[in-house]
């Protein structure tokens, strides 16, 4: 009899403990989703934004001064950085859709869980391929390379430069959310073995 | 009496059918592990083995005529090669001690599992940045960008531009193969619902 109430006890709690988690995982799935929403829309406004003119000094001709002509930088003069727009604007996109259906139909089955998570790693990648390319793209405007006479940039164009870094930081957090998309739910819902 | 023996039959097919769908996943998960060990290591390789020496003309002073040198094209001079070798490296490494891992322990717990695919997304997440960076700074050897007056170099290191393709291209694949490792056991497992 003692036994019998002990087991119902540990039933009715281990019950009561998934739903908790799944309440947990829920939430955290909410709150990442809509984090990779907003850091993703942020990262592409500001760099879309991003524009910069600046007065170079250009010698044409040798035995001539050199003349003052206003220089602009744009986002898309740089393929890396419409790469990283593309990107960052295509997971805001997924992101939308993902909190509208996440949201609409709280209880998903399966399925529907399967697919957004398959698409969330598709997102980890795009992102974090992006991040990549305007990093280094970033780093070359910043320091050079002069081992390719690649001068840097950012000591012209600087204000370009940190609106860059800003979006740069906002699509890493963006990133860093799809990610524990992916790595935080099943940690959440693996059973203490000890 | 009829509907007993259909219903045994059933949980039967069930069974025999689950088990066949873990082995389709064991095996699936085995060969891209293996794919990716292999093309992360031959990306690295391949990209640390790459230099190349072109004879380079200079002009020191405007009123003497150009100079031939000897110039030394190398993957550590571009801080984006080096971040995609040490992504490829690290990728290869988790790979071998995931292998060794899951061919030691065939019947692997839940909670071993889930911390092998919480490091296979971790390892996308590291491999497509590496590959983003590694892709810009190629096309920009390629294509170079007259806006920032950045000459392309590919003109010059043919040898060096074309082998840097091969190990990106291995490296895609390597990183396709870690993607598919996170996206294609959920999917093998989803039961049809048709």
């Amino acid at each position: 009899m003692e036994g019998e109430s002990k087991s119902s006890v540990d039933v009715i709690d281990e019950g009561s403990e998934g739903k908790g988690k799944e309440l947990l995982v829920g939430t955290c799935d909410l709150v990442m989703r809509l984090l990779a929403f907003v850091m993703t829309l942020v990262a592409a406004v500001v760099i879309v934004a991003d524009k910069q003119t600046a007065i170079v000094s250009i010698k044409l001709v040798d035995s001539e001064p050199p003349l003052d002509v206003p220089v602009t930088a744009k986002w898309h003069y740089l393929s890396a950085l419409v790469y990283f727009v593309g990107a960052n604007a295509t997971a805001c996109a997924y992101a939308t859709v993902s909190l509208v259906l996440t949201l609409a139909n709280r209880r998903k089955g399966k399925g529907m869980e399967t697919l957004i998570s398959v698409f969330d790693a598709l997102m980890v990648a795009l992102l974090f391929s992006g991040n990549g390319a305007a990093i280094a793209i970033g780093l070359l405007g910043l320091q050079g390379n002069s081992h390719l006479h690649w001068n840097k940039v950012c000591n012209v164009f600087g204000k370009f430069c940190h609106q860059t870094t800003v979006s740069l930081f906002t699509s890493l957090l963006g990133s860093t959310a799809f990610l524990l998309l992916l790595v935080v739910p099943p940690l959440l819902r693996l059973k203490r073995t000890n």
